[in-house]
């Protein structure tokens, strides 16, 4: 394609935490772009990133979470995952979310590489990871804000979930797809055909 | 799996708008969760939701750009995508968005469904599109402060721009899955390869 320009970061010229609570981190930028231009309010959040796993059980099935979601007033399907707290490191963090929601015990978690969820006015990346052989123990560990139902269902069902609409968080679908190629590209016994 | 419990919505008690600016539309809510239990200080944003299409060219070429997203500090590649603005339906954002960043035309816009990106926090529901025989006549239409690249992939290159890890937004790969999903259901001549 013609008319490719160089992109550059934009530069921050100075930045103002404007976050109403600790829970909803908000900043105010007046930043400079590449071709000079000045913007004085740009407003983003930096809410802490995300670990997410796709957990698959030796006999070739995958454990998603129900729960309400109430930035969309919606009961959603989704993959295991929580946010990270500062003290932990996204593996860590990882384990800890996949046992606290779905009393799933892994004995590793596989990296499959980081993606982004509102990358124009937020700062959040999400951390992915595969797990093989779980354990369903069946024991969460919920907090009381926290109300999760556990379904797991046979890798064969992953299609129909993802377009029928009912399985539709973007984070869950990327990671999912990540973990496919992953498993791919190893080939690997278990496969997601999706 | 036990212990599944009836999941509802929560009740919404009060709804205060503390938006810093139009910008950044941002609510506080005052909710009561089924089990009873009151919360004071839930915050959410509700930004605009979005249209996001898969462009495909005759000869089997994917349409993307690259630019630069301030809330990660980084260029990145994505699909085309934008805000629908009020006046606007999803079907009639995805076109105009479409031909404003990318300069492409499209006769006929396939939507795929609804995907979710940030549902804990923010209200954003994201419309999925397919565009098929899609013609590059290279006029984009950007304001002074967009700067997008237009780049366009052989399909076959997806899957390596997915794991490498430079195709990385969410939406856009959840959006492609949906297209894969999509396309090989019907059969078409042309397949993503994911």
């Amino acid at each position: 394609m013609k008319k490719t320009r160089e992109l550059r970061k934009w530069k921050i010229l100075q930045e103002k935490d404007i976050s109403p609570s600790p829970w909803f981190p908000l900043y105010l930028h007046k930043v400079e772009m590449p071709n000079g231009k000045i913007i004085d309010d740009y407003y983003l959040s930096k809410h802490d990133n995300v670990a997410m796993i796709a957990p698959i059980t030796r006999d070739g099935k995958i454990v998603l979470v129900r729960q309400y979601k109430h930035g969309v007033e919606e009961v959603i399907l989704e993959l295991p995952a929580g946010r990270i707290e500062k003290n932990l490191s996204p593996l860590e963090a990882a384990f800890k979310e996949l046992k606290e929601e779905t009393g799933v015990v892994a004995d590793n978690l596989i990296f499959l590489g980081e993606i982004l969820t509102s990358p124009t006015k937020d700062s959040t990346r999400v951390y992915c990871y595969l797990a093989l052989d779980v354990e369903i123990t069946g024991e969460q560990d919920l907090d009381e804000t926290e109300e999760i139902n556990v379904e797991v269902y046979p890798l064969s069902d992953l299609k129909s979930l993802i377009s029928s609409g009912e399985f539709k968080g973007s984070e869950a679908l990327a990671t999912l797809l990540k973990a496919k190629i992953y498993l791919e590209s190893r080939n690997l016994d278990v496969q997601i055909s999706i």
